[in-house]
């Protein structure tokens, strides 16, 4: 029977993103959408490209009806959700795509979101939401927070290499190009087109950006003692899409094998034939994650690069992945499809 | 049963596209991909954005067994259709989405084409595949000659008012902004991103663009008379999607009726809200045409604009409605997707 | 001697380029730079492109010595401009870049901009800046109205062709593709580079653009008679340009004569060869105008293209060239240099 | 008195750049343009941007008389300029943009481009052209062999710390994200903007790329021991800039103190403020280098970041840089113009 979707926050791109990819999926039907200062427009209004989705216009949270809904996706704002979660009738299945439930740690949190956590007991609660490492989890979870997109594509390069031991702990670089979608859709100058195409910048320099928090925790965890990568995005004039350029100290055929053996058995994990560079443009409005690895010419050292979609595998296709196991869906249900190219 | 398709000439923009629909499509499965060049090769090596549809790999035509095939997409360069076509078995469906079966005349295929048709017999037979025009002729039509991009969008803009007499025919304007990827993949320097970014341009000035022989042919045989409009395209630097906008005299009521009249039953075909702009931006990605009406400040006068999607509903997600009509599978089936934005 | 220059309004886009333009400049220096809301800052943190220029910092206009300033470029947003000048030392010499002074009849600035002039002494002193078409009463102004970037590519095309009398003033239509920076440096939704790269869009339909009221003014006064041109302008995704194609009724060749006649002596107008197409990459950067004419297939009509930098020669060009001749310096100084390609 | 300059190989997209930054060069003059396949073409139908530069016509090399000229920009592709150079006037004055002289070692020549040297005894004369290190040796020289665009921008950022020794030398990773027009004017399936735009990918992954015999040359010419980065080039949708962030080892102060000792009397090179990141849009068009330096959070590690236009500071800038010193004319002439924003 097909599952009662709510999302609660659809007029972000997290939201829109959502709505294109249950529109696909044979198993889901949105039946309530909100959006505070979007509330009583209609979705075709706000993002004409869902015109002839048939979906139902936007409400205010506490005008949707949860007695019949399955499973809400949450794509507020950081630090909205958790409150707006809070108050949700607590049997109700969660979806978070904020980051405020990706961090168990309250004093991590605090750390690197720069306030107090307003539902310290929901983040105890919460599993961590990347789907091939927490499949079991989440199976059973009520909450589930959804991952950083950089830290989804970071660590879909490096964890199995963490876990299985095969670089150097103490020198991990992470190297990421992102496209423009991932600051959604706020109005920020550097955020126009016209300051942001025809160039590239870094930000958030010196390994400052939020997703370490995520890195840390995960990584540490895997390791069984405290690894701090160094982390450095840019920005490039793209919409969509993560490209990771790891920099690691291993040898390339182990950590070759790390990887093919981690992802076996994955549907959208695809690790490349050795050597091979993966382009973002090959994942674009998919739910795959493409990663490469290659031998530097100094021995000992390797190149680990992985490319994925930040709104879909970073973002909402990997919170449906996560529904489909929590509402015992086939968990690759409505995400197979291949993407737009070009 | 799910129907077996072949493409040939599977290794351009148009043959992705529809390996891309054809995914997602419940009734259709690919058995032959042919590619003379890159025979041999995978379709994964040729087009990474499908590696994870599992597709066969590209074969020469000669070595494609035709028995088990129910319907071809002839997905070859324009002349070169024309012999291939000629040489498949006589009772195979065919979907061409080529220029060489668009013109019924003889005389105006060579006029328009710069040389004798080859197989004049066929374009005789062939049907042409504006679906929503043709719609009974296609259902029982052995070979569909797909419509130019540029051809499909400005049918859709203004064939409903010639046919309703709702506009002078002798006064009308076609004035077109074309992304890149109807140019299709070659190596040509005005394609290059460095020196198309950043800018654009009008080509074929002076109606001299071949759509126009498509324009010609129909919109005189809906009129009863010679109607030859004067037609502009532009290139800009995105890479899909057309935008039409049209001057017309007439009554922007009489027009927006005579649209809305025309395409109230079609599930592709959405006539905005009088004075609305369609984007291309809305329908990337899709088989959706936008129309938007509207009144100049000088009475008598109208704008109509058309956006669609030139490699799907302006050119593979058309051939694939025309095979869904053609194989007796639902029209629509395959194509209600909603696009990917941003 | 060099002149001593003050720009108001100078954290805008037009503001920017007058700095680029008069770093160039070998008969300018740049002495007060405003900018009410960025006052205190430097240009190099407000525009880094401008670091090595060596600027003066922003500072609010009420702290501007205007005793030492030999002319003053105000690029402050429409509205605002005409309060501030009326306030300015009364021999001051001006060059407005905003909409306020364009419009010579109180009624038509009502009409066109909703409100009304605050300042109409000015507007009635002040001269309208198409340089080549006012270049002796600009020479003895004091304040001159720089043009609508559109209202001067448009006219490029069409006003020698009016002047001279040989396209039918009935049906003049005029269709614009816009790059991005016209619409400034403001922080809507649109102009975010994730909702306006990939595609395009008409807007200002049905002959309802601002600019029409530059196009009217002129264009009757040239004509002797009322002349209410058609105006579609298109944005898509480039952020300097402006290609305008006009569709004219009348005779290419007499068409193509009238403007080599009107800008034989021209420095910044130059006409190709009958039938080119001009391009917007070929005028990024410059104070040039490209324009071509072509025949169409239908006799007694023409297409006419124009393609210009909005900022440069629609805008900040436009208004050092003007500034040079109330300056009394050589015209073109600081305009003749190459743009940037790719 | 103006120096008369010869451009071999114009039709590219240095030569290009060469012609547009010598238009506003107060001491350099063109009087030959050769491009053999365009022989006889004017420059403004291969680069209609430079249509009203005044520039000659191209014609083949072996039509060019050099005895009136003081200097020639030699653009030609790799190994085309090896033999070209050799049949030049013995006593001309030649900068040579190619990679043919970079590498002073006939053995790593051969190592990197895979074939003799057919010019070993010019390859000996040939002086590096990284004219901020090698400023006495080019005003004397008669050949300078311009550096590759990537390893101008890394030795930027990395030179002066391995002079000071403030970085650990067997750590060091160089990740560059490179404009499109690097790849020059060739017609490329993976350059068209179908393929390239809306997304990126690495390329030369494993430090295989071309430059690295560059950085291998200099970098331990300057340490006195072999050091080898590692380097990794993404390609990115944007026609100018190159950035690149490099991963050092070492403390982030004695870093920013080396670079800032390094550049403090240069004109090109401006070391940002502690902190600061740099951005190809803040150089494009321009002959500037934009440093900056930031303190990663792991104590001894920090992040490097350089911008700069691969075609004018990366390539034809720099020529005309070092031109300057070779004619005795004023380093900085013809360069110090900011760049075009947005």
């Amino acid at each position: 029977m097909t599952k009662k979707i709510a999302i609660l926050g659809a007029s972000g791109y997290t939201g829109a993103e959502l709505c294109r990819l249950i529109a696909g999926h044979p198993g889901m039907e949105i039946v309530a959408l909100t959006g505070d200062r979007k509330a009583g427009q209609s979705m075709a209004s706000v993002y004409p490209f869902l015109r002839s989705a048939g979906l139902p216009d936007l409400v205010r949270i506490e005008d949707v009806d949860f007695s019949g809904v399955d499973l809400a996706f949450c794509a507020l704002p950081h630090a909205t959700s958790q409150s707006v979660i809070k108050a949700l009738p607590i049997d109700l299945k969660v979806v978070d795509l904020s980051a405020d439930f990706r961090l168990r740690d309250v004093a991590d949190y605090a750390k690197w979101y720069g306030k107090a956590h307003d539902a310290p007991e929901l983040q105890a609660e919460a599993v961590y939401g990347l789907t091939e490492f927490y499949r079991d989890e989440i199976r059973t979870a009520r909450l589930v927070a959804g991952t950083g997109c950089n830290a989804a594509t970071g660590q879909f390069a490096l964890r199995p290499l963490i876990a299985a031991g095969v670089v150097d702990l103490d020198d991990i670089i992470l190297d990421l190009i992102c496209g423009v979608s991932g600051a959604g859709r706020s109005l920020k100058e550097n955020l126009l087109h016209a300051e942001l195409s025809e160039g590239t910048n870094a930000y958030a320099l010196g390994s400052t950006h939020r997703h370490l928090g995520e890195f840390d925790q995960e990584f540490s965890m895997v390791a069984g003692r405290k690894v701090e990568v160094q982390f450095t995005p840019h920005l490039a004039p793209f919409n969509r899409g993560i490209l990771a350029t790891c920099y690691v100290k291993g040898d390339a055929q182990a950590i070759y094998a790390a990887l093919s053996d981690a992802y076996q058995s994955e549907a959208f994990i695809e690790v490349l034939p050795m050597g091979a560079a993966p382009s973002t443009h090959d994942v674009r409005g998919t739910n795959y994650c493409h990663i490469g690895v290659v031998a530097d010419r100094r021995s000992g050292r390797a190149q680990v690069v992985a490319a994925l979609d930040n709104l879909c595998k970073g973002s909402s296709g990997q919170a449906i992945q996560n529904a489909n196991l929590m509402l015992d869906l086939e968990e690759t249900a409505g995400l197979m499809g291949p993407g737009v190219f070009p």
